[in-house]
């Protein structure tokens, strides 16, 4: 079946695979030492342009978000999250798990407000109970969000000269962080996040790659001991090749950048038969992601020829679901979805 | 340059990668709920004999111990392992980071034994300070040891009886499985070793894959809602299709024994060739690593030809070094050794 | 100066002191097997009306909601509690330090309200995503709240009720258990909070006693191996007669009520001193803990004259004070408070 | 019964509840900022003899070991002990339950060995294998050790050497530290313990106190925001002045130390008597703690009539068990020990 259920139902793009197949028999140490992990790293660095960036690849998003996080904060410290953060809901309690509190403020549109921020920040330092309080020790954003949406340069300008004026680092968890990078709607570019932030990553499992994140370090702030701590967490990979080819790959030609131009693009197509089929989304978002509102009967005919993602109840008739571009989305799946909306309202 | 520095220095066995490249355009759901996936689940229970087996993939060896050990143990329990176990020295501390102790017995050739194991348990329920210990809740090995070593049918066989007796589960570590099934000299079937312990996880990282192993609790003892705890620990693969064709190709026409078969072969000639050159061996290795103890000279002069690994030092002038062999090991590999090591005699 | 600052600024009630010293040479065991800790345990036992109840003594109140919590949580769960909860704000993360996760609910006068709670359990089970979220293992809430006021009978009942629906345990933080036991206002008595709970603590520290706090399982859903699980998180007191003696003395002639009853006297005395000075109160507490909203100024010339604790700004002109009686409080310190207030506004 | 089971068998020295009883009324801020408390860490600054000496006051042993251990630890480190330390077998895995690993070296007397330690500091900085490892990040000691014995002033300025030399704290687990400083075999003055370690605690529970142990950073050392990592463990007092009252009476005209003379005093009786009744001890311990090797029916006939406690086995016919006495021991317990033993001798 045609699915958009998420953007990482198919392997790796082709040229991924390729470089898997041609470096296969050559020899390299484990543990991130090889020569394509080392290469991965230097292109990296050049693409967000910084000289001082520090790059780390891990396995997936989720151990990434843990990693960091815990590696990061002081033992009194928490993480300050949207509460419709990803480390906030969909972790499992990861970073509870490392025995640190996520500080969930309300969000805009799955986005961290700058005002609520600053106002949650300074209550924090003139409440004389902090003793008793988890100090909030780094501010973590998802970009794009986990509903699709972006913030603008001016947002990012702000929470980041938040975090700096109370000391604390900015996170930015990148996931899907490609397909921020290329949509039309933003203004802005990698060198900016990394100019911006103090750590982010970017994602590669849901980019194109079988898995792999790659954690930019922006400012030769990666902690001590790093890789101590990541193999203390389980998250040490053996065949560190695996990672560094693919990245080694994502950042030769523009690879990284050319699959989110796609999946942008298919999500585009996507977005023009929904309307034209007159279904609302529930929320406007510029990337890879769409949130379509369903009548319930609409959805339950669909879900019989494409496959999507419920995400939730939008009332009693409707419900809100996901449909997710990426590099292997085919303009013949964008038809396929186009003709059975089509079939379906025929019935009615 | 050569290299048996591990059993990790090469990409994946061809036929690993030949699937991933079959089935990359297939769409397949996340986290471990594809088709590839079930069919290898199936697979390696059918080639462990029991119907009640309930197999899980990982991405890691010490991911592995970690999520296995955690998720298994109670608050109050610890896991008894050799003093030379994998995760008693070389995991940082990924267990502890659990929250659990790692209480250390005196190994014998790298093994836990059984008469110091069965006085350990029984000491520690007649101490009156128990109240104030950690309990002994579940026993590590590793087969092959982390000394290449192989427990026997009656050894397993007599530690399985203790642990059964103090209801305390029996966990076989299997990074390196396959050569301990293998080995000439093992008289231990895989079906053996999942009627003997409790849980045991298949190696594919050491054993011809790009990752993944794969956990087998042996008889409906999986723990409750596993997946929960698997993603908490950062653990959950998002493209579970990666780990589930590996295994799925790993497990289907005994792939996996093949790959180990030729490991030990390689090992044997690699054996010959030291010991037709006067070199004796650290411990007596039936499986595919190999402790070579070498003069210092020789050592460094071999190390500008071959690459191996340090181990340890023998004495003032004598080092421990390990050799590895692997799928990709070629003959040719074993003839280049011997020829550095003549040439290095020749200059003596 | 006279202090409202807590319930806890004196030492102990004297009866306690008396107790302490009156057996201060017998000899006795340690960490909890004293014959004072088991008659304190029998004499609560008896004041809960349950047969089956099975009591513990921890010594302070975070320590207890850490070990509780912790050690009934199952590794995938976390704990439900109002976003204003001792456990969510002021506890520097002391759940979290446990590697689980606090799911807060929106609170109304502190509290948790049953249909939001139910709701949440449903929509939470209805989840497709539930697989990689934190599932609800237990419900705690405080009575008295943070705010000083009262669940209702029927209220409890319904929490009681929605909890036992859905299989998890119901927790009752009791830190000031005795002013709510006692309020005029209050329609639960102790065995009906041990009937409608799973587990709950009476608070000693806040109500006379030097430390200590009373675990009660209410129904033989003690954890096992509980005084391992106290130890291992540094809980397990040496002279744990020092608890027992406290108890048996607060549970001897009814004098826990008599402390708390003699602070919701003065609490009464203490609302009408202010009503009749003209001051408001941010919200109607039936306990021994008051909430006056002070215009700025009166509030720093009160503060010469009297102590209290900031609680938080009610707006630019107006903050937010708590007074807190106690066993120690005096008539004269009540009409010590009137005279401060009435010179403060003749000043004025 | 007449008790040696433990130094912990009666209440409190009567000059610390006289103290408790005449101050009781007094109001005083929570959480340690009471006068009684500065006063306390005052005197105690003093007595250690350094002005930038910090001291912070826990409840219990355990709860101190593992707050200690784990604020001053880094991520990527463990805690070296001796494996006889009470840290690595009697605290039920309090240190692992914070994530940080025992790295355990074989012990001579209870002690670690200062030439064992430096080989083990050097060859782990020597291995290959250290990323992959638990860096050993503080040296823990008991003193007296959990047999009694005493480090000397050489032994202990060689272990803070090697310490200072590989840049890690020095931590002495001081549960006894009074018994070691007034035993007639020592050479080791508080100051110089100052001097020489990074932190140490002073026992209280077990030298007169109801409970409290005075932790003393030795230079300036405390961690950042230590009040939240305590808070955060669970182990801040609401009733702070409970400790600093103990301690300051503790630290009044040199009470602790007198305390300390009255036990070991009694300890020399001991010892006399078992000589003279030909029985022998297990280790020759100069402070409070006495381990005597009775004969199994000696053990059993005595049991019956004096109060000891049980450590462990010696050989099929002997025992070995522990005599401990503190400033609650009579002439007359001696006494009485005496005329038990000639009883059994007289029966025999």
């Amino acid at each position: 079946m045609i699915s958009f259920e998420s953007d990482y139902i198919a392997g790796a793009h082709p040229a991924i695979l390729k470089r898997l197949a041609e470096t296969n028999l050559e020899a390299a140490p484990g543990y991130g030492s090889d020569r394509f992990t080392l290469s991965a790293k230097e292109k990296i660095r050049k693409a967000v342009g910084r000289d001082d960036a520090e790059v780390e690849l891990l396995v997936g998003g989720t151990q990434t978000n843990a990693v960091v996080i815990s590696s990061m904060l002081a033992d009194w410290e928490g993480v300050v999250a949207a509460r419709t953060g990803h480390v906030s809901v969909h972790e499992a309690g990861a970073i509870e798990y490392t025995g640190h509190k996520v500080l969930e403020l309300e969000p805009r549109d799955g986005k961290i407000v700058p005002e609520i921020l600053e106002r949650y920040l300074a209550d924090f330092h003139a409440d004389g109970n902090r003793e008793h309080m988890v100090f909030p020790g780094m501010v973590y954003i998802s970009h794009p969000t986990e509903y699709g949406t972006l913030y603008t340069k001016d947002e990012l300008t702000r929470i980041s000269g938040i975090c700096r004026a109370y000391g604390i680092p900015l996170y930015l968890d990148g996931a899907r962080l490609g397909y921020g990078l290329v949509s039309p709607e933003t203004d802005l570019t990698l060198p900016d996040i990394a100019d911006l932030t103090d750590v982010f990553y970017i994602g590669g499992t849901k980019v194109g790659a079988l898995c792999g994140e790659a954690v930019v370090f922006t400012h030769g702030n990666r902690p001590a001991h790093f890789m101590n701590s990541v193999k203390k967490r389980g998250a040490l990979l053996a065949k560190g090749r695996l990672l560094g080819i693919q990245f080694d790959a994502l950042f030769t030609d523009g690879l990284y950048f050319e699959i989110s131009r796609h999946a942008i693009d298919m999500a585009e197509r996507l977005k023009k038969v929904f309307r034209e089929r007159g279904v609302h989304f529930y929320i406007d978002s510029p990337t890879n992601q769409q949130f379509a509102v369903l009548e319930n009967e609409t959805m339950e005919a669909l879900g019989k020829k494409i496959a999507f993602s419920f995400w939730e109840k939008a009332d009693e008739h409707h419900t809100v679901v996901r449909f997710a571009t990426s590099w292997s989305t085919t303009e013949e799946d964008i038809a396929a979805l186009d003709r059975a909306l089509q079939e379906i309202q025929d019935e009615a």
